[in-house]
């Protein structure tokens, strides 16, 4: 018997480790989505989003667009990274992917195209957290919008709505479907990450 | 022996399963910073840090600074996730932190102060990348500089230059020590993240 007993313990260690390991795997693998539904199918505010992978920033200030742009007027975009991996791999988001569009302010305009100068130089620079749009993919519930769900939880300063009603395919999704399908849905062409494929 | 047997198999595999765990914490806690030096003092280019957290992005654009920023243009600000966690509790850096500014080009301007107009509306929408400086807080290395040290990798589109010697205190320290050594050398002013916060 003991001549086996130390091959024993060492398959048993290893045992121990590959459980381990595939407990990881399959937990990664069953979390299909961060997006949290009610009953009434509003979605809830995502949490934590400003620890994701950020892929771009367009700019798109008040003073450029008749004092007030759609999105006024930093666009801070956001995506888990396992999602950012699997588009990167095959040129789609997984089901259930979120992303998050973070606005911001820009800081204390003082010229009228909306910049101020820095020591850095003439620009524009972050200000206050105002407001967010999310997407989520689910095929199921958005069949009717390109697998896409589109919800606005107010452009505005914090506080943001807790939950979000679905937005008219007027509103949002409409726009997506004319310019962006065949990325998937989303403005690829804005974010360095995904568009250019450098890595990380 | 037999009737051990169960139980030390049960052992070998809760030490099969520590060890990684250990592992795992160990390198945690010694991995000071990602800051790697060549025997000349030269820091390395880092790597990963598109996955690090984003905290802001300064957009300085040619059009807006005679044709030629000192920036050119965006500046998007990443940092990892135990340092700003860090900051946010104690509002300095730890030793070892690494901050990239990594910048890009704005998209194929249109209108003469370097913005374009797309579906969102007229502004700034990321390009190639075109370049990355870095900060290392190392206060035996940089004790001349407020702890931190300052490198260029070029500003100019990929590949960028593998090494960078430190900059000079007029190229890059003296603007910091002059405008920002009270928030650890670091422009929290324009980091929303940092400077309001409102967590992730």
């Amino acid at each position: 018997m003991h001549k086996y007993l130390g091959l024993l313990v060492l398959i048993a260690g290893a045992a121990g480790s590959l459980f381990l390991f595939n407990t990881n795997r399959v937990s990664a693998q069953t979390q299909h989505s961060t997006a949290v539904f009610d009953a009434d199918g509003k979605l809830k505010l995502p949490t934590g989003y400003r620890g994701w992978v950020f892929v771009g920033a367009p700019l798109t200030p008040n003073a450029l667009n008749n004092g007030k742009a759609n999105f006024p007027e930093y666009h801070h975009v956001y995506i888990e990274k396992q999602n950012v991996d699997a588009y990167l791999k095959t040129g789609s988001f997984p089901e259930g992917t979120v992303i998050v569009k973070e606005l911001t302010r820009v800081l204390n305009p003082t010229f009228p195209d909306g910049s101020r100068t820095e020591p850095s130089g003439r620009g524009y620079f972050n200000g206050e957290y105002n407001g967010i749009d999310v997407t989520v993919k689910d095929s199921k519930r958005f069949a009717q919008t390109n697998n896409w769900g589109f919800f606005t939880f107010g452009h505005h300063p914090l506080p943001y709505s807790e939950t979000a009603a679905e937005s008219s395919v007027a509103q949002c999704a409409g726009c997506h479907i004319a310019n962006v399908a065949q990325t998937d849905m989303t403005w690829i062409q804005f974010y360095p990450l995904l568009r250019d494929k450098k890595g990380y």
